[in-house]
């Protein structure tokens, strides 16, 4: 999906190491500048040990869940994690089997479609206090759930014990210690997370003692990796770095130690970069940030950092990362932000006139790496801000005799800005755009005309539960046709029977359908009468396009982007109109 | 806007100090840990050491416009330029009146409008190679701005300066200490950018000694403020922290060191304050992270950090913050993430049962500050992962008996999970939320039906250029009123033809309007037949509520979201029922 420039870089950095070396060559890497020392714990490109090895949790189907948009269906989670296992990370984390009963349905169904590379873990809570663990409820349905690996929490601080468990630190540290020696020895790998680690140690609610304790109580127990978590999300980096080093020191070598961020001071990513510089060797973290308030520790930005700036060996097929960000995106039915480091179809946009210049000039001069490195691509967007480098390079497919000082060139932003006044956004809408531009240099001919179209949404809906109706008239050539469709709604019966009249002089329209449809409300404050942008999604079998179109009827304009991908379509193809 | 129990513990959070005082309580402060030890720079709460005073600049109107969705009028941005003085920041970087030529009709109308607390600042580059200042039109354009700051950028990396600029390492230490000292001559404050510095410094395309000559050209010109830029994104905390460092010791202690971070690796935040931590004493952003590709760091991270954790001075009434985030997203179109640290509708949001419980026994338990010290709030999301106890909380006002065991409730959380399968989500639709749960309880009946209607959508618009027409029929208790109403759209027209309606009957409608409208198409590959979900915010002079409605038909959608914004207006209402 890169552009051929992109990918010569590509290659030279694969070369030589043929894998994902660290990028001796651009931003961050350890460079021939002396005086700025690699922190303590971070690999340099020139290092001759080999790279650490750092393992990762996703925790997208359980902790993710928890984010306030965020509702997976049994079908959704098994969606999940085939991508997961696709891009290869260790582990999975896919539900909490004792406080939510729809997840043990889960564990059930993807009992016969076990992931190939990762593996499935089930989390939950120590035991109560004053319960066996055989007698406890929800650590019975953790070992329910059937799983290779088991995430166990427990409580750090004192607060925590005494307020929120209401129970005494002996006890709690009983807790831990038997709900990790049970699954030990039933045979699993156990995690232990260790909730509220960093506010009991540094002295929020608790005592670093203390704190320290309940990880003893966990590794004496024979916990696997032991997680330190900072549950709020509020600490800085420096403080995670210092604690964690105090912990890697007092667990010894021999214990793998994590870390679980959120992301409630803004600084997730860069807290569970610290932790892996302290020492840790393990990271949980959501594929792309899901999670309670303001989200886990997002692995879309973490994986590269560790594997392209750090050094350090980690699972995962790197140039999945877009493509897998993406996909979980639309099976959790959330739009990525645009602007997602890394992933975000914005990440190696160049809007500004000068940037474009320079990235057009050198790569390195605007890209902190090579998109490709993470399955992305650089785009040049086109709006007024742009100058004419970057519409320059958006025309130049269809019309390559074009230069800087054309005035057709000008005639194109001057339109641009016009459109863009009225609420077009061509950023995203390059079929729209295209069409624009054509229409300038009058390079473009309509293939149909719209004449008339009504459209009728009712109330009761008729028997065939449809209730909206429209009719258009269209001219092609002098040849008029009118059709009429019932839909789900006035767009989609205006939908279809502009499709419906089309097809009688372009049966290519065919092979076309829209997949994508998104209405965004501008100046939402004029309420039922604000405008409104429609993007539409279209594909055929060789590629996709997208038109845009705006108005304050949101009818008119679902029916000016839909006119305009009808359009794109017919420029597009070899001619075979009949009729 | 907050709860009692948050102002409680706010009151006696400022009640010592009279200010922002550290959070000697809270997360990542300077607790009885001794064993965690503050960073190097970082002041403890314990210190007796004055605060260090930290300057900010908002760059949301020149580098925040640069951001793929956003494009500012000239109204816009007086308009921001408003509120970020309000809020009470030290500089507003306001346009780049050299490279867009509509910034100098902004920096002409904000003469009449000068900030009364903040400084406005032209941005703008050093002259161009071989060119005098004086005949450079760039540099002029910055002059005409009127100004009493200017932030003038320059190269600090070789390959910057040799294949983009085109010129001489030679020349561009003379084109930076030229333009500094011209308008240092002029009585300006200079804030000299190094551009690309990180990159530079740590050997991507540079060496640190000639990115190091780059600043001390700009110290010896006179320069007030020198800012290291992060203009790719890239760097790494650690990384950005030890080159501050150095900068720091190598400038001296008179000439104050600045951050500019662009957040590509998800860490600008972390990176700005590592470079606080290094000796920086002022901060570039924009105030909700606006910017190119990835963004600029944000501010509304950065200066709640600054000041709750890490015991800096700052100017800015942060009780404001929330408020100016979503005044700042509101004019600028854009929805800011409910998941925003700090200042998102969801940064203080409790959904899973067990932290909602948790809350409600001591705050601090899961939240790593007191939310009215950012001016945000604390709530209890309502769905099916929320459990009995947030439901229970929900309620409460208007179920004050039911408990935790009452077959009620649990009533309720079976009709909320029905809904969310079918696309409702009630965390935001609190007036839907309502209705729906005294629909459980049988304690709401409507007050009135709607037996038909019938909402036509038309093109070519007649000469009133509205395109839709709308009829509905209501019943009120065996009454029957027709109406009819034309309007931009045909949920506009089916909107005002049911206020006709109802007024007949209901004269106090006429008090309440819609306020926004928002549309979110779900399972977007159905195309135009795909679910949509309607989200309405209505008003009187009293309150504001949210309802909403689910339907694969936009017009019914909007339709449901409609009938429940006036059921709740008439529900609240003493009834006044005529006719």
């Amino acid at each position: 999906m890169s552009t051929s420039p992109v990918s010569a870089r590509g290659e030279r950095m694969y070369d030589e190491s043929g894998g994902f070396a660290p990028q001796a060559a651009r931003a961050d890497a350890a460079g021939p500048a002396a005086s700025a020392k690699p922190a303590p714990g971070t690999e340099s490109a020139t290092d001759a040990r080999p790279p650490r090895r750092i393992t990762i949790l996703d925790s997208t189907l359980r902790d993710g869940a928890q984010g306030e948009d965020i509702s997976f269906s049994v079908g959704d989670k098994l969606h999940i994690v085939e991508e997961l296992d696709v891009f290869g990370l260790d582990y999975i984390e896919a539900g909490n089997p004792g406080s939510n009963p729809k997840d043990l349905e889960f564990f059930a169904k993807v009992a016969d479609a076990q992931p190939k590379r990762a593996e499935l873990c089930a989390f939950g809570a120590t035991r109560r206090h004053g319960i066996a663990v055989k007698d406890d409820t929800n650590v019975q349905s953790i070992l329910a759930a059937n799983t290779p690996v088991v995430v166990i929490f427990g409580k750090s601080s004192s607060l925590h014990v005494t307020e929120i468990l209401r129970t005494t630190h002996e006890e709690n540290l009983r807790m831990i210690a038997d709900t990790v020696a049970y699954f030990k020895g039933l045979g699993k790998t156990v995690i232990y997370d260790a909730e509220h680690f960093f506010d009991g140690y540094c002295g929020v609610g608790g005592s670093s003692e203390y704190a320290l304790s309940t990880l003893k109580a966990a590794q004496d127990a024979g916990a696997d990796i032991i997680v330190l978590c900072d549950t709020n999300g509020g600490m800085l980096p420096h403080r995670i770095y210092e604690a964690t080093r105090e912990v890697v020191a007092a667990l010894g070598e021999d214990t793998p130690v994590g870390i679980h961020a959120h992301n409630d001071s803004g600084c997730a990513v860069a807290n569970s970069i610290a932790a892996v510089e302290a020492g840790a060797t393990h990271v949980q973290g959501t594929f792309i940030g899901f999670g309670e308030r303001c989200g886990n520790a997002d692995l879309s930005s973490i994986l590269p950092a560790l594997v392209l700036k750090m050094g350090c060996d980690v699972r995962g097929d790197l140039p999945r990362l877009s493509e897998t960000a993406s996909a979980i995106a639309e099976i959790s039915n959330v739009i990525m932000p645009n602007g997602k480091p890394y992933v975000g179809v914005s990440a190696f946009s160049h809007k500004a006139g000068m940037h474009a210049d320079g990235v057009l000039k050198n790569p390195i001069s605007f890209e902190h790496i090579d998109p490709a490195t993470v399955g992305n691509e650089r785009r040049f967007l086109v709006s007024e801000v742009a100058g004419r480098g970057g519409v320059l390079e958006r025309v130049k497919s269809f019309a390559p005799t074009l230069t800087k000082s054309s005035p057709e060139l000008a005639a194109i932003l001057e339109r641009l800005k016009e459109l863009e006044h009225k609420g077009y956004q061509f950023e995203a809408a390059d079929a729209s755009f295209e069409l624009m531009a054509k229409k300038v240099l009058g390079t473009y001919t309509p293939h149909f005309k719209v004449t008339f179209y009504k459209s009728i949404g009712e109330f009761p809906a008729g028997s065939d539960d449809l209730p909206s109706t429209a009719t258009i008239e269209i001219e092609v050539d002098g040849s008029t046709e009118i059709a009429a469709a019932k839909g789900h709604g006035p767009v989609h019966a205006l939908d279809i029977a502009l499709r419906k009249a089309l097809t009688v002089f372009y049966p290519q329209l065919n092979d076309m359908q829209l997949v994508d449809y998104k209405v965004r409300v501008l100046e939402q404050r004029d309420a039922t009468a604000a405008q409104v942008r429609v993007l539409i999604e279209s594909s055929d079998a060789h590629t996709s396009w997208t038109t845009i179109g705006v108005s304050d009827d949101i009818l008119e304009a679902s029916f000016l982007a839909l006119v305009d991908s009808l359009e794109y379509k017919l420029a597009g193809d070899t001619p075979t109109k009949k009729g």
